[in-house]
């Protein structure tokens, strides 16, 4: 069983050696965290490299949730850090371990959940994955030698949730009676755009639709969007088509 | 020749394994250290699997002191830290990773030579090692499972030296090659949005509508927009007009 602590996911995207998600366990485990999802790990699973090199942590690896895409894995979600190596062209708040894991912990005081990305080995998160995140955590490591790997990024971001675990949150926001939206809501919302937006032919040229798509996703995780937020903006586009459509008649 | 910038050296005391060597040059270099340090390698030196694991960070290795004992390696130092990962019945102050940094920044601001001391992987250093040291750092792991090893002990203990020695801003937002809106810019968002959403008849019932409008307008000054998110945003509401035009033909 997962420890009862509230604390946040971390979420392997499409990792892919073994050995990798075995170091990430101990990594997470040496600093209290037991919550690890995984999305689409390269040589399936189980696998027994992770495993092998899992050892003390490996209750980790047997309680991990896995999903087949993002997502999947996100659904229940309301605040999602992307960890990435280099700068992307996404508008969003880029934090430092430090300053991410405080945020995490106010976060989660007010009852949220949180969840952090790790990338495949090779390339780092896709544009796409980031696209999901409300935000990016940056390590701010030597600008003439980043070399850091899977499990070490894991380890010093496990390190920072420990240090600010125990902080007293500074800072709520006044939500009013709303709730955040989760990411379940914000993809289907994401998608009732995209596919009336497809419709109404506004991804044009078609060599220029996924660029397209990547920035309007990237528009409303970078924001947060209350429940109420996301009735609207479905209410807008459902209105915007009813309008369309007393005109076909 | 090593960096100019004033830092504290790392010095591996008794390693085993040439990988591991490899592993705390790159720790180092990732957070700009490169003052190592090595006391008596069990197997010997130059360490051809040092210099392989090394790789980007090889040159911490061609620079590093040899010392054949542990007096010879702090002959020079004015303060020393020992890491260690469990208590030992030396009266000594205790720091962790972060405070420790801290204090090292003020004493090398203050013109004094600061050294940290790694044990060897099997067993870390020894008490008469530790008594060398006028003072512990100790990481805060999960009492249950601590499982750190060399490189990971000085990846963390680097990392801190990067948080004191520079102040990392704790959140940025990159704007990729964007600017943020002007209040004007929303302005005139909001109203295009308006002028529209009132023709498809969206604020319904009439009473209704001034709160609507608050809530809407609430939305888009919550969020800070960029000027290709306005842009973005104007062109979706005009593409669904278009396409009930192409209807009203």
């Amino acid at each position: 069983m997962p420890s009862e602590t509230p604390q946040p996911s971390f979420v392997l995207v499409r990792p892919q050696m073994g050995e990798n998600i075995g170091a990430a366990a101990r990594a997470m485990w040496n600093f209290g965290l037991d919550r690890m999802r995984i999305v689409a790990p390269r040589d399936g699973w189980p696998n027994p490299k992770a495993v092998a090199m899992a050892s003390g942590a490996g209750r980790l690896l047997d309680e991990a949730q896995m999903a087949a895409d993002l997502p999947e894995a996100l659904a229940d979600c309301t605040y999602v850090f992307a960890t990435t190596a280099r700068p992307r062209e996404l508008t969003k708040p880029v934090f430092s371990p430090e300053g991410a894991m405080k945020k995490a912990a106010e976060l989660i005081g007010q009852g949220e959940k949180v969840a952090v990305l790790f990338g495949p080995e090779r390339a780092g998160l896709e544009n796409d994955d980031i696209a999901k995140a409300n935000a990016i955590i940056t390590v701010p490591v030597n600008p003439e030698f980043a070399s850091l790997n899977l499990g070490q990024c894991v380890l010093l971001t496990a390190y920072e949730w420990r240090r600010q675990a125990d902080t007293v949150p500074e800072e709520v926001t006044d939500l009013g009676k709303n709730d955040w939206a989760t990411n379940a809501e914000i993809e289907a919302l994401v998608t009732h755009y995209e596919d009336r937006l497809v419709e109404a032919g506004y991804f044009f040229p078609p060599e220029k639709a996924p660029g397209m798509k990547t920035v309007f996703r990237n528009l409303w995780s970078r924001m947060r969007l209350t429940r109420a937020d996301v009735q609207m903006l479905h209410g807008i586009m459902r209105q915007m088509v009813r309008w369309k459509e007393h005109s076909d008649k």
